[in-house]
């Protein structure tokens, strides 16, 4: 069944592989009028990965955003918009083996038995990280709609295995994620996490963290309660980050231990405008947005493939062996990850937004 | 949009409100020939409230469930199944005012937002924990779809809030849970945890805490990657449960801080079967489930209903006002929150089991 | 898989058996603020079957609708609307052969094969003309909604067996149609169509017909291509009412025989707004509103129950045997059929609406 | 909202404009294990023109089919199977004035409301007839994956304006309708369709027609009801071909007409297997297959892009003016609808075979 797409009114539908030809991306419900460039998306797609640092693997060749269609004189038509990076920097034969000699942590074994013989794993298939680009290259739309609205969504690494950051605000994360290759806002920290990753590296390992994230400006009434609350449809979002293992919003995990008059925020004016003097439920009350900036944290597991040899089964001469996972490595997942989360936000956000009859079927300057 | 719906194959779409005629709910897609009664319904809904211990609120009459199509004869037919329970003791009165004056944490400000002064807000309306009603309903007729292939969906409370409950297995969750009011596996701790509930009572307070569960022997390669993983769809269900602000699946933000080879399942033979060492994963690997047990947790906030005054903002007269809520109050929403984790995981579990092909559109004995 | 859905913003669920204790709907997407009473749709409920002039069958009782949620205080809540009629004049022993010897013209044959022995087949069960109830309600609330837009839809029999109806235009629908037991707009035929009715039911024989609708005053621009496009939803809604083989818009199958210079409509200007001289597109260009009238035909099968003997197969004993359908018959469907074809255009209508963003979320006076 | 995906199973999505940079599709769903080369995706695509009797119109260049993902060393994987076409042969000068002067009979009026300014109305845009590629690419997978099961999809051009073929059946539409640029099976008819179709060109005019098909071997049970009948889905899907205006199944508008005892099908015996004596539901009863042939018609319009000047309204200057069509221009487009047809219905029913469980999410040989 139809699995492959995420939204329902700006519904993003992404196809392709990591060693095949393509990872490429339909959005059906795209406004019509919103006035972007193939190098807007671009400019989201060159930053996915940082290029300093040595933290995380890389392609060689730089990924080259193609838009195919939905984008006419400068405008979105309101018709599917598709684009897709080809992939080129492809080194498939480090994955020969892998349909019968499952690398632990990896999708390979659960693909194996559902799709038989025939899935593609390369590289990792469609379990790739590769396949965020087609999240950052939708998101990328997202956002620019989101703009128009005056909404503004940040990310930044605030875990990097031991290495916690610091307290941040919004402006600290607009300003200092990108300049560095962690993508932590908290500047002091960078060399610690770096440390982090860097040793983890070096002995063959990897090493998980932790994605903020903080959403500026967002209407008031964004949901659909009960089922497509928009906390539910965000979590869910997520979770198809490739690593993710949990997902907080506002107070999260540490609601579990605290009290109703600790955990409440009270309503107040400001300045006519109704605000909370706190914002622990992160800007979401029964599945709608409050109106309080959405705020809230993506756990990131540490890279599954890494150098030390681990124990696994060969499926095809049903014995145990000992596998060594070869190709590129990424020590640390989240620095990636960040653009990621940006980008799925933004999803869900206009998807919401054009559900809650927020964001018009016209755009118009 | 319609939003008001879980699952796609096996589509759960609930109506009512708290203080409403009923609270309902449709499933479409479910199997025919499943053997069920309406008591076996009604089982799992009587057992949603614990009744003893005083650690929830709970109306005078016990909710009982009627059966409107779907089964005949002792069996499903294949066509829609409608359920409802008819609400009897309400007490309206309570709830005259959250309309103009929202309550901290709660949906009100939201929610009169988002549909104008036509809302029902009485008791809760859509955003009543009693909707979870509906998800109870629908999990009791899924469990006995995953009952035939021999899967068990545990869950119990592992936390309230400072006391958390010590590690149990799969047995203590089957034999303990619904012994104590708390329902956690922990007997060791059922007399802390009520104590800690108690005491927030008595200070006109609420608390928070934790569901842990499991799913013993899934099949593998449930899951449809990219956008509808398993862990997603999971993600998604639990976050529409009513006071949760977070999820974690397997080790969850502990990966965060951990390194890939302690974070690594690695794979080995039991009697022919490929299973895994440790289950880090939570079961899913890839947003596929693996064989291995399902495993997470789900945090829950302290309710927000509290006698405590509070401030919030009348939205008539724009000023800044003080407000008691009234009403029956659940010191603690995790109790109740066990079986409704229980039921959020058996659907998503049997819509991605029909999904996959892997439960048959007539059941047969 | 979920199957028993119309629409998409405007989601109209239907559940109940003929023999079963009720037929019932959920809308999922009302708008709030819609003033309604649940009056309002007993009005279209109750004239769903002409009462008078002996054409068709009827059950004793009145059909009596319930509203379980999502009206408060006399207006829609924005919440799901449900709501449902008890099965009363039930005669349950005329159907006890039907899972063994299916009736030709009628669904027991399929049924049987895709739903085993589960299926409820009980008067028609799931494919009952009476589960057309859940259509005429739901377009009750459509058709309000409609309304406030100054949008009107009209039906009526424009042919039963061989008599055909001569040119009516929207005045004498509107005037005509539910004064007289056939529901055609040409007075002149209802003698003729009443004769051609009863002469069929006299030899136990039936008789099919067409049903001729328009809608009035609709915007410009409904509908989404392409596979969504207006008149895709409209045939399948048609085809939705049990009985259909036909659907035309426009000039329909007359098209086939034509000439573009014929069947182009050219525009021009009326009163400053862009009309057409003539309407063969039926209102809809590329699956989108013109802006004209939205016309076109269902044609709909003569009843499959007739007190004719006819053969059929015994499926547990596999011989040919002679089946005689007892119970009540309709001679013709089609008088019954102009209030659902009415109901199922309101509903397509209002989807679309939301959908193109020309309903808003909350509907004020 | 999304609109641009037919199928909830087997979800065929498609993006791009006549003019843009191609044609394209994603299928979601697509079972993994299909033996499938792109040749034979190429195939279909070669035989949607055809390219000898000068009765429609075609682009120089052939188009060349290209796969982006989902088929790996000749099977297909299970993930998302996008393919396209890129538009080469593109002549947009001729379609500068259509967002100012719609033409009459496409959608250019209601397209410009829709969208605005913003809309790609070169060469038809999305409007296009050669959107149609993507679903002839869809058609010819899923035309594999019912191979496999024994069903055979047919079709043949009925009707040319005046000129009705003669009663034909599935032996002569498999041997005749490709062997000729008319499309159909009655050999007799070629020349005089011809005809029909060469004198509305000389007379810069266009002609109608009908596409009649027929479905040998289907399963039983194929179609979900209520609103996801087999019958509701297969004239969604007709609907969506560009230009249709009617479609009948089985007796069609000729049931109108007929008695029950004439239209009924009785049941009989034939080697053991439950047939009908006549086929006159067209194989369908109450929404699902009967598993006799589906039989019916779809009607299409004469083309509206016509030589002779036609009156229109200036929708910048607020005037009525003459337009001039200009371009290629099909004199009749049912030749190239007969393999459109018969690909909506491939689509249509694979999507049901998933959804029905008769088709297994990995085929293997």
């Amino acid at each position: 069944m139809s699995s492959n797409t995420l939204g329902k009114a700006f519904a993003v539908t992404c196809f392709g592989e990591s060693h095949g030809r393509c990872v490429g991306v339909v959005i059906d419900g795209c406004p019509s009028g919103l006035k972007i460039k193939e190098s807007d998306i671009q400019a989201e797609v060159s930053r996915r990965i940082p290029r300093n640092g040595n933290v995380v693997s890389a392609r060689v060749e730089e990924d080259k955003v193609e838009v195919l269609s939905g984008i006419y004189s400068g405008y979105t038509t309101g018709a599917p918009l598709a684009a897709l990076v080809w992939n080129k920097d492809i080194r498939s034969e480090n994955y020969a083996d892998l349909i019968d000699r499952p690398r632990p942590g990896h999708a390979d074994y659960p693909a194996h038995i559902k799709y038989g013989n025939f899935i593609d794993l390369r590289g990792g298939g469609r379990w790739s990280g590769r396949m965020t680009l087609a999240m950052v290259i939708a998101g990328a739309v997202a956002r620019k709609i989101l703009a128009k609205s005056g909404i503004e969504v940040l990310a930044h690494t605030s875990q990097v295995g031991k290495v916690v950051a610091g307290k941040v605000g919004p402006d600290d994360i607009r300003k200092n994620t990108y300049t560095n290759p962690i993508r932590t806002a908290d500047l002091t920290k960078v060399e610690a996490m770096t440390a982090e990753i860097l040793q983890a590296k070096r002995e063959g390992d990897s090493v998980g963290g932790i994605v903020e994230f903080t959403v500026l400006n967002p209407p008031v009434g964004l949901g659909e309660p009960i089922y497509d609350a928009l906390d539910a449809d965000l979590a869910k979002a997520f979770f198809t980050v490739p690593g993710a293992k949990g997902v907080e919003l506002g107070s999260g995990f540490g609601a579990g231990a605290s009290r109703g008059s600790e955990n409440n925020d009270e309503f107040r004016l400001q300045e006519g405008r109704v605000v909370t003097e706190t914002n622990r439920s992160g800007g979401i009350l029964g599945g709608m947005t409050s109106g309080m900036p959405i705020t809230g944290r993506v756990a990131f597991k540490p890279p599954s493939s890494i150098a030390k040899p681990q124990r696994t089964v060969d499926l095809t001469e049903i014995k145990e062996v000992e596998v060594t996972v070869k190709g590129r490595h990424d020590p640390c997942i989240v620095p990636k990850a960040v653009p990621v989360v940006e980008a799925v936000l933004c999803i869900v956000l206009v998807d919401h937004m054009i559900r809650s009859g927020m964001a018009p079927r016209v755009l118009r300057e």
